[in-house]
This record gives structure tokens, sequence and C-alpha cells, in this order.
């Protein structure tokens, strides 16, 4: 993963530079193709949650999400990895009701909310977590509700069950390339791998999808339009997601994943992007994305998250300074003609 | 940080290698000197909590431990990155009383514990976590045991403190190198920088150190016997110098630090051994040292710590088996000839 990636962030501590991060970043735009690229764009890797867009498609597609009247908030929640605030589970509780489902019909498996003063409430009531609570359980409500819609057998995440085999074939189909394999992701579904580049693709054509042109298309702009007007059901309080695209005000849609991917749809240029840290430090790919998202001015280089996650200061135990992030020459000289 | 540095350990996720780590690791015997390195042994970094036993030094060699009755466990903690188990910070809380001292004249910051258990006992009970619950409160109960030896001022993590000079000098010793510099630690005690040879070298100085020999010798020697003697002390329940001393048997002395730095010791090979993992990670931090440990036949290549650290499984929410580490031949490789 890390022989062909490029240097993009170090982090210092006082004069030294203490650790720093590769990866491989791609910016495709829907007209022009690749229009930037750092390290191998051409990588095979797993895009993992960041992927939840093009997982959440046949959701739309099928026509499940009008059958069973899903708002937007539940499709930003769908292509959710979200912290397991009260918002989050109580409408996957009553979205799996709504179904005749519940927690035990989930298969992504059960862990403590991300959100730690939920977290906290629970243990000490002594609240064991759901399945309901996973970061990835309004997707797999998702995939549920097309697996109800189609009469489809329970065990969704199997890589053969039709829903996802729908995934698979649009994963193809959006990347433009054969799709080489799949990864079991940490929610036991199957997370299908691409190039870099090729996923940048496949979010550049969400970036550029018209509402009515076709299902696909149609599909695609109200999962990036709910992703949008909800950043809070797409992760949760002070998460980069949430944080970055309340700021940018509407104009981008962005997901982080595990092992450090980071993808962006941004509808006003007509592009995608796709960031992947070798070493897998969720630090860069937010440090990435961010400087990515000032350049192309969907949010002010002043701005206080900016700074926060491109630079720091990374404080101590008691508020003490102790050094930052600094972005490398090359990510930093992109100048995008757009 | 990772421009020269070696491709270490690979983390797969089914037939993909999805993210990797790179490093440098240092072997030095205290009488042949440098007999194998990874990497760029000659790379400047900061060995942070890897370095404590350097940094307890003083404690000894002032006669400060002696004049206030310090154990071997005082001493195992005054090198640990604890949990915060009840065990550690009760321990301190006892050692600042019996110096007339209390949370207050602790320089390290307040938080919560790395032990969940005992975090989660302090919420739910509403018990805000004092600097005695920092992982770093054993060493700097021992800086103010010297400071209170010494009777000098209050600000012992100020670089010109006479506790700080001291460590400083030991430092330069024990690397046999000009410091290049420090940086401020999460403590906020000064960390000092040398060459990834230079922290293996220091810690061959201790491996090889006779008790009686002198001053510094016999230090070397009970700081590192200490450490072996009281694993959970060093660290705690489930943490990896813990279990790793532990299923050694008494045979090295082990630390971690954060940033992906890990220290070794070990006393019948006359040997130390200094790894940093350019990115940070500690996942991979862990692979590394275990793998060496292994290959110098201190821990069974078959014991079930080997096959975790250095191999996996990595399981999902469900328990699944997803992926596993791998490590690089140029780490496997390594046959030592001692």
């Amino acid at each position: 993963m890390g022989e062909t990636a490029e240097r993009l962030v170090e982090v210092w501590r006082g004069e030294f530079c203490e650790s720093d991060h590769r990866g491989h970043v791609a910016v495709w735009h829907a007209d022009a193709g690749l229009i930037w690229g750092l390290g191998d764009v051409d990588k095979v890797f797993l895009p993992r949650s960041s992927s939840k867009m093009i997982q959440a498609l046949p959701l739309l597609e099928t026509g499940a999400a009008d059958a069973h009247g899903l708002t937007p908030a539940h499709l930003a929640l769908a292509c959710a990895s979200h912290s397991g605030m009260t918002v989050h589970s109580d409408m996957v509780t009553a979205w799996l009701a709504d179904l005749g489902l519940g927690d035990a019909d989930l298969r992504c498996g059960a862990h403590y909310p991300y959100h730690e003063p939920t977290r906290d409430r629970m243990v000490c009531a002594e609240h064991a977590p759901g399945q309901c609570h996973n970061n990835c359980s309004g997707k797999h409500s998702g995939f549920l509700t097309v697996t109800r819609h189609l009469k489809a057998g329970p065990e969704y995440v199997d890589p053969d069950h039709p829903v996802q085999r729908m995934v698979k074939t649009a994963w193809e189909e959006l990347t433009d390339e054969t799709c080489p394999g799949y990864g079991i992701d940490g929610c036991s579904a199957p997370n299908f791998a691409s190039t870099v580049k090729g996923f940048a693709r496949a979010l550049a054509q969400f970036a550029a999808a018209n509402d009515g042109a076709d299902a696909r298309q149609t599909a695609m702009v109200r999962l990036r339009e709910a992703m949008m007007a909800h950043p809070l059901m797409v992760a949760g309080e002070g998460r980069s997601c949430t944080r970055l695209m309340e700021a940018m005000g509407h104009r981008a849609a962005i997901k982080t994943g595990a092992e450090a991917v980071f993808g962006a749809i941004v509808p006003e240029h007509r592009i995608g992007i796709a960031v992947k840290i070798a070493d897998g430090a969720t630090r860069a790919s937010e440090a990435v994305i961010t400087q990515l998202l000032a350049a192309l001015g969907l949010i002010e280089a002043g701005h206080p998250l900016v700074r926060e996650y491109t630079h720091g200061p990374i404080l101590n135990r008691r508020g003490i300074d102790t050094g930052h992030y600094r972005l490398t020459d090359a990510l930093t000289g992109w100048r995008p003609a757009l």
C-alpha cells in the first residue's frame, strides 16, 4: 500500500518531525476525467465506509425507500458511520419496527456508541449496546429495507445476496472497473475494492448526477442531498464529516472510512475526491480532505476547522502546545483549475 | 521520518493489503555495538515514554529513592505508562503523601485512566480524574522525590530544572551523543531526542549493567529488575508491556511510547532494541517488538501472544475473521547471531 504513496502529512513535536503519513489522492472530474493525483491513483484499495452512498443505491433504485416512506434523514443515516447518539439509534429502532423487524435482524454486530456521553450513560445504567448502536446500523437498515422489498432472504451481508449483487453492479458501473474482489468490513458486509481513481470517478458521478435524468442519477442526487442536508445523521457531534459538512453549508457531501479513507462529492465542480492514507491514520485523512476542500474554496482557508485539522496545535494533558501538523508541498501546491 | 523507513508490517483484509507501516529498528550489543538495523538507524527521533527508565536514573543516582524507602514496585511505577488502575493511583497517592505532597504538586495533568473498568467506575461515580491517574504520574512522583531530596524548586518539568538537567546528562552519556534537543511530552516533561541507534545503545547499557560496579550501573540494574519483577506496575491489565513481560518471565524489560516507539532491554544477551514506526501506529510497534523478542528466543514463537501481536486475526464486531497482520521479510529474516 505504501510503496508508491506520496508523503502528505507530517506530525511535528517541537523542532522534530516526529511522525509522518503517506498516501494516495485522486480528483476526478465528471467530464474531464482524472484532473489531479498524488501517490498511485491506480492503487487498488478498500474504500470502507466512505463508499456507503454507493452501497445505498439499491435502496432507492429498487423503489424500496419510497415504498417504505423513508425521509432524507433516513437516507443520510443509510450513508452514515454514526456515533450512536440517541438521534441515530432511535431512528434505526423505529425504522426496523416499521419494517416489522427488530435489532436481532441486523447483521452488523453490537458495540457501544462512539459518542462518549451516550456510551457513558449506557454504561452507568448497565444498558448493553444493541446492534442499533453499531455505527453502520443505518446502512444495514437500508439493506434490510431492500431485502424486505425484494422478499429476499435474511442473510443480506452474504456477498451472493441480491442486495450485495446490486451493490456490486452499481460499484462496477460507477467506477468503470471490473471489481477485483472484496474484504469483509467491520460490520460484516462485503466492501468492494477499486482503484483510488476508480472510487474518485464513482464519487464524481454522484457530483454530476441530475435529478430526473434516470433512476441511477436521481438516486445519486437524493443521497448526496440527504447527506448535505443532515450532517449530524452522517456521523455525529464532534466528528469531522459532520463538522466539515456543517461548515461548508450544503456544498459538498463527504464521508470518512476506517483505515484512513475519505471521499468527497462536490456537485458545483462536478468532481469526486478519493483519499487513502497508506498507514490507516485518520488524523492524516482528515488533514488531507480538509486541505482539498479548502483548496476548492468550499470552506474558507481561515476557518478554525481548517487550522484545526490541517495544523493543530497538538495540545497535551495540561493544554500546552506541544506540536502541530504540517502538510507537504505536494499537497498544498494544488491549484485547482475548474 | 518516513523517507528512509523500511516496510515492516502489512495489514491485510481478505486478499488485499489494506494498510502498511514502515519504520526504523536498531539492535545494539553492549560489546559489539550495532549488530542489526532496518530503515535509518541514524534517524533522530523522540523516544517518548519508552525512555522512562533513563528519566528515572536521577531518582536512584542521587540517593533519593533509598532516602525515601522506595520499593522495586515504586521504581517500576516510575518507569511506567500505567493504566490508572487502583493499584497504580493508590501507590502514587501514598507516595506523594510520604513526600508531604499531594496531587496538585504533580505537573503531568489529569486524564481518565486507560483501564476502562476503572474509568467507567469513576465516570458512574462522578469522580473526576486527578493527576495521579495520568499514565505518567509514577515518573512524575519520581521527579518530585528527586526534587524534594535536592530541595529544588517545584517546577520540575522545566528543562532547566536540576532533575531535567540530570536526565539530560545521563541521556547523553548513555546514547554517547550530543542531545540535539527535546520535545514537550504529553505529560509536559521534556523528552530528549537521539538517533534510533543511540537509544538502542542506551538500552544496551541497561542490559549489560552490573550491580555494584558503580552508581550508574547499580541504578540501571535496579530499574531493569524492577520493571521485570513488576510488569503490572509498568503498564496494566491487557497492555502489551505487561503481557509480554509476564510471558517472558523476567528475561527482558520492555517499554512502549507514544507515536509507536518501543524499547527493550535484554540482559542475557547484553542488547538494547529501539523501534520507531514512522507513522506512529502502536499496532505496528507492538508487532515489531514481539517479532524481535521471539527471534531472540525470549518468548516461544508458538506462544499465543506472538501470534496475536504479529498476525492477529483482526476480528470484526461479530467476531468474524476479516484479516491479519503480515510482517515483511526484512523483519522476519533476522537471525540473531549472539
